[in-house]
């Protein structure tokens, strides 16, 4: 059988957009010949709209567009996720569905079973599980569709107390009785560099175990934090996958599945995927919001001038714009690293010193603080001060402010809220420190956009005097070891001591996290790299004691 | 059977303090002849601990606590909300159950069928449904034990696509066939004031239904966002309530369920309980953080009069604290009725002008600015000094900010990101502006504590000359009842219009409430009082395109 793979970027909410996209792959796949063409899970409304799913107005779109996206298949086929209404009297009012598009018209709907309800998923929120398996015929071959989670009901259970399975019932079982020929998959399977491998892993041994073929359709793109990868393919029954879409990019495939021809993707490392997800969802953020412009304030240190570097290849360098605003602490290497940062990258950048503004403060809040000695809360008056300045760039110029936090910093609250926490988007809040070195030096990797200085430089804030990030925190290898236990593997922090963490350390590192979650509640969204970001993928309750 | 009802309040993750109060309970309910003592869902954790439940650390500590009260239950019987593990290989690996605790240990435990999964519920996400129903036997009577949302069977879709059912499978159904004589429900049902009368009418529905008398457990307090106003009771088989707890306070009562005595509860309006309810929400949230005392910025309107009223009576007047930030835009009268205001309230107070700093703001951009016409980014820069101030006090003095912005603001964006949306908490991002006014009179109901001119004055933000909120937004009652319906009821902007209201103004509203999503993002958690409060109950990605 042909069938064409299609691999879009889907906007949440523009159906306009999203149809159209449909409809010009349904029209390109008949001209190559395909009999079915294949479309990711929720391809009509973008994954996830969340409680937009809840308004009337909302599904009504989704169904017009489904329906006028039916009316194109008068010569071929399409199976286009999107949700559909539970006509049933009991559950909730959705399914998560496959709709099968044949003849000019909706000729069957197949909806999801296992519905992911965890990490960034929110699934059961808002569908009804399909407990009816059933087969598709299509040109006398039968098809077993599955949507996305369906495959995965072998998976562990996420708050790993064990190695037990997170579903109790598994659709390719059911569907395998009725003798499929082919299994089609819908997904929507986003980006975690460190669970690239597990995906293919999991879809190969369902093919290998019941001997079926899988056609697997990821989406692309990013919608707000989340960046799906594409990477969608055609899995033969032993297990091989002889046909590999594009990677963080739309693609097109139309796949002879009896007869293949071969198309495999480069093998990139995790640093180079990452840096791929960050310009995508850069540039979705700001395509989808309908922004153009780019602003940042640009300290001289590493995170800011790579978060500038991705910007320009995301934004282009005429779209954005950096601000220095150095204060009495600020190095003179700090401000002439920033400086030659902007002229490497070749972007527009004025610089406005802070001091003024920060003695103003002090001199009208010393009669209220007397002789207090000066701290934190002057300290925090600096970097709020310049988060005034840079937010004033973006109401007068309409550019976004770029959030320069990375995840390190922002796991132990080292940053200060309504300062440099200010942002439209945070780009690195889910890169830890050590990759953002190791994605400087991949930005490097042809000549130098980020003076070697910021990278080689120890990493400060610059608040007081010979400040360093070592005064107050561990070195950052030891410390995102154990960030990385406590907070992606959930490992407890007995666990993590007796792997060889000095205990005191991993108490500090720990307490650290969980007395920042109040900052971290009011931080920008966080693009996500990993398999747990912070943002709604990682809810912890702010008045929760526990250590 | 005398039964005891053990309304406590619970703080997440405080096993230490939950526990104690749990056993006093008991000990209370042993000495005044109790055969059975029942405690709220998940009593022992607090409700909700959200992701907590994935980490084996917190389950262990639960365990624990539950092993250690039952070791106090050799003369009484306790039933203990408690997460447990799911032994079985398959499924989520958590239960939401009633541990039943009887001869000094562990003897039963029932888990929770129907789990809520929608608004501010999520408990689908850490636990698996029971599927499997029986009876419990204590002193010759047959108890049916359910967990809040088990008797919710038959509420309608959360979605409003119908009059349907939300789940497929009623509990009660299936334990009423065991012939039970009494049905303990043991709940964690957070306060609506647009609710309140559904959670009894369900209820009672259900006790008539299968003449089956009820003894509901709620919890009370506040954790974070959800405040649970108690109202425990004894529920007769025909319907009738004789004993009813205390509402937003601790209570306790033994109830003989063949013979009881009559309590009943003084009935109040909504203002009234919206009242309590952001008492006992500010009070919890700054115990249960560990916090004394409140600052926050007082503009001589009624929102920050109101929530300064509020503080005093949750805190004290000894633990909060005003400032006064008056620009050359502030009337005289702004200045007198919040130097009045702290007079009537007995708070300390001082004033910082802010003219200077936003002159130094405006001086050092004026070389980028250039001619620009001043505007919103010259208001933000007054409302973002005012934040610094601020922020400055709480920092300096350890004062916790309090956010003054109301539900009707938070909804257009109506504010400063930065600026005065900042604070550790949101008093009244619930209410909407016409409830201010209304609650505003209602603290003024003895004698005047706020300024009747601050009531009475045309709201205004006075960033610039003369500015009225009603420049660029409808009067507040129709504001209101446009956001109401869109917000709470889920109308779409044509119903809304159908209804009246002018289809310019329906969808200038709508489209400032949805283009203001970024900003919510980012704003303070927010006291629910309401079926539909902004913040992790209503979850809207923020790239998606709709209107």
């Amino acid at each position: 059988m042909k069938v064409a793979l299609a691999q879009l970027n889907y906007h949440i909410g523009n159906f306009e957009e999203n149809t159209q996209k449909i409809i010009d792959a349904i029209q390109k796949a008949e001209k190559e010949g395909a009999e079915l063409v294949v479309f990711s899970e929720l391809a009509v409304t973008g994954y996830y709209p969340q409680d937009l799913l809840e308004r009337k107005e909302f599904i009504e779109k989704a169904e017009n567009a489904i329906q006028k996206i039916a009316s194109r298949c008068t010569k071929i086929t399409a199976l286009v996720g999107g949700p559909s209404i539970n006509t049933g009297s009991k559950g909730k009012k959705l399914f998560n569905s496959a709709w099968f598009l044949n003849n000019g018209k909706v000729e069957d709907i197949k909806h999801k079973s296992l519905l992911p309800t965890y990490d960034i998923f929110d699934e059961y929120r808002h569908f009804e599980p399909n407990r009816q398996f059933n087969i598709l015929e299509l040109n006398g071959k039968k098809l077993a569709i599955t949507i996305c989670e369906d495959l995965w009901d072998e998976q562990p259970t996420q708050n790993e107390f064990g190695k037990d399975k997170l579903y109790t019932r598994s659709p390719l079982e059911e569907l395998s009785k009725l003798n499929p020929d082919l299994v089609i998959n819908l997904s929507a399977s986003p980006f975690s560099y460190n669970q690239e491998d597990w995906r293919k892993n999991i879809l190969i041994n369902k093919a290998k175990k019941y001997q079926l073929p899988i056609v697997y359709v990821n989406q692309v793109g990013a919608n707000t934090e989340i960046v799906f990868d594409g990477g969608s393919f055609f899995l033969q029954k032993e297990g091989n996958i002889p046909v590999e879409l594009a990677y963080f990019e739309e693609d097109f495939q139309v796949v002879d599945t009896d007869n293949p021809i071969t198309k495999k993707q480069e093998q990139k490392d995790y640093i180079a995927k990452i840096h791929q997800a960050l310009i995508l969802g850069i540039r979705d953020y700001f395509g989808k919001m309908g922004f153009k412009k780019a602003v940042l304030g640009l300290s001289g240190g590493i995170d800011s001038a790579l978060v500038c570097a991705l910007a320009v290849e995301a934004l282009g360098s005429d779209h954005v714009r950096g601000l220095l605003m150095p204060s009495q602490y600020s190095s003179d290497h700090s401000i002439a690293d920033a400086i030659e940062l902007a002229k490497n990258l070749g972007i527009q950048h004025d610089t406005i010193p802070i001091q003024n503004m920060v003695d103003e403060f002090e001199s009208q809040l010393n009669p209220l603080f007397k002789n207090l000695p000066a701290g934190v809360t002057e300290e925090n008056i600096q970097a709020r001060t310049r988060g005034i300045l840079v937010m004033a760039i973006s109401n007068k110029f309409g550019n976004i402010l770029l959030n320069t936090t990375n995840k390190s910093e922002c796991a132990v609250g080292y940053g200060t809220l309504y300062g440099d926490m200010n942002g439209g988007l945070s780009v690195l809040g889910d890169v830890y420190k050590t990759d953002v070195f190791k994605l400087s030096r991949y930005i490097n990797r042809n000549n130098e956009l980020i003076p070697e200085n910021s990278i080689i430089k120890p990493p400060s804030a610059e608040l007081r005097p010979d400040q360093k990030d070592t005064d107050s925190l561990p070195g950052y290898d030891v410390l995102d070891s154990i960030l990385f236990k406590y907070i992606e593997l959930n490992q407890s922090p007995k666990e993590i001591i007796e792997q060889g963490f000095g205990k005191e350390m991993v108490r500090k590192v720990v307490r650290l996290v969980n007395q920042n979650e109040y900052k971290r509640f009011q931080a920008p969204p966080i693009l996500r790299v990993s398999s747990k970001a912070f943002g709604f993928g990682r809810n912890i309750p702010l008045v929760a004691r526990y250590d």
